[in-house]
């Protein structure tokens, strides 16, 4: 097999024994693998795998073909078409994981593009409905709209019935995330609040500064969801507006979950989301794929900023 | 009737016609009430009361006897003992209240007493058990281990099965809320998080730069209850922290609740936490009862902050 190693802050693919599977693990031929800003930090050396993952691969999500199984695997079969999430090592020919973290992918969807499904997919649900408990009729505020997880974002909305403002940096963003059912957006300006209105739940993707604006849009009983910190990891919480509209702050992240937390989550996905992305309810927003031999400019794609949407590598070199 | 009535910032005794009850509302003729902080703030101009309740007379809590009721009444009989919440008007000798905000005070507590239990109780059984899932095994910051709402908390920490440690000025403060069941106490020193520990959930009644020192200890998935703000409405928040723990920093507050909320944790309360009070498994702290017509000096007592447990005002003038 062939895997894209960190090595001195540089990538490079190269050649590695393709694993055996044990007990409950099965082994990936991957088709397709999203990149994530965890795997830009993890180059940069400041975001170390979990344990029991391979340090020096990337990539947290995969869709692909079933190589192999362990002993121990209960559902899955060879040649099945599954995608989920990972630890790590997924920006590879092939992955090891325990079939847990699986989920069948649907035969209508192009399995390469479903490799950048999992991550936004699993991470907004998880954060609007399971953890924030989002209903029908509410109104969510999310900063980074036309971030992966923001496309996803957008879409699980209006799914449950919800209503949405987004924030991005481009009006060409939200120009975008409106075709996907963003109800209004707004850009930076000096009265960010104002323009926002008011709102039950907020999806931050941002973190920062952006911290005050979500507490003084919250409604009373609001839920503020911290999922990405790309502003800054620190900022003033305003605890009297906190107290006084009895506000809850939640962060959540999904790689360090122990393993069994993560396999609920994806458990979650596959009754949930799955059958909504089956019928075409919800669907991949994909920015562009790359041959993972191209991998640094997949990186840089991310890096910049400037994409809508996730950018996937490609696993057939 | 009397009621204790803010003019221009002080305290006047005063009469007023005493009330006639309507619909679901009873008129208690009280017994004991509370001293809270609220009340403090309230004397100052700075916390009105809410819609529906006196705008010039305090009192957030009250214990009596029921002197009349509506014809919307279900429960509640002439003569009965109860105790219960307000959003104000307490400080007098008669109060009219709905139904759905009294409990039955148990025969074996002394009534006038009971009139300083309600409030911390209800507030602190909601916080730990309602809002942060407190679980048997888990452990409990309590910062002010020593105020009204921190020695009800001591004992419902106890009463669950989980274990406490708390925070307060004084070496005796903390001496004496280890009778109540507190496992240990931490006075302000340079490095407060290291004499914590790790904890679950954080009960803070104090705000302020105590919210780092709350980030600093919880465990993963712990819980932060943000209940009071002596220390200060500001203070930054470390957002990586909070993500990489996924902690949940819920603000609560009783007073403002809608109606229907305030019944549901006095119903809460009197399920939940009045049959631990009736067999003495959680007793009030009581630090003085006062005379209404002695309210300044009450007041005074609360203010200093050198109190333990709750002042309480008696009605019988």
């Amino acid at each position: 097999m062939k895997a894209l190693v960190i090595t001195d802050g540089a990538l490079n693919l190269e050649e590695r024994p393709t694993p055996e599977p044990a007990a409950d693990q099965v082994v990936i031929e991957v088709a397709g693998a999203g990149v994530n800003r965890a795997d830009l930090l993890q180059l940069k050396g400041g975001y170390a795998a979990p344990p029991g993952w391979p340090e020096d691969v990337p990539g947290l999500e995969f869709s692909g073909i079933v190589a192999a199984r362990g002993p121990g695997c209960r559902w899955i079969g060879d040649g099945d078409h599954v995608f989920g999430i990972a630890g790590g090592g997924a920006h590879a020919t092939h992955l090891l994981v325990p079939e847990g973290l699986c989920a069948p992918a649907p035969d209508g969807l192009d399995l390469v593009s479903a490799g950048g499904i999992p991550e936004v997919f699993v991470t907004a649900f998880d954060a609007l409905v399971k953890q924030a408990h989002l209903k029908l009729g509410e109104r969510v505020l999310i900063h980074g709209a036309g971030s992966g997880v923001g496309t996803a974002a957008v879409q699980i909305v209006r799914a449950v019935g919800a209503t949405s403002v987004g924030t991005a940096r481009t009006p060409a963003k939200l120009e975008r995330a409106r075709e996907l059912g963003l109800d209004a957006g707004v850009t930076a300006s000096d009265d960010m609040a104002a323009a926002i209105g008011e709102v039950d739940v907020v999806l931050d993707l941002v973190g920062g500064d952006y911290l005050s604006i979500d507490t003084a849009v919250c409604r009373p009983r609001g839920r503020i969801l911290l999922v990405g910190l790309l502003a800054g990891a620190e900022a003033r919480l305003d605890m009297g507006t906190v107290l006084r509209k009895r506000l809850t702050v939640i962060g959540t992240v999904l790689r360090s979950r122990p393993e069994h937390e993560k396999a609920a989550a994806v458990a979650d996905f596959g009754r949930s989301v799955v059958p909504l992305l089956t019928d075409g309810k919800l669907r991949p927003v994909i920015e562009r794929v790359v041959p993972l031999d191209r991998a640094e400019e997949a990186y840089g794609f991310v890096r910049s900023n400037s994409t809508f949407g996730k950018v996937v590598l490609s696993a057939q070199v």
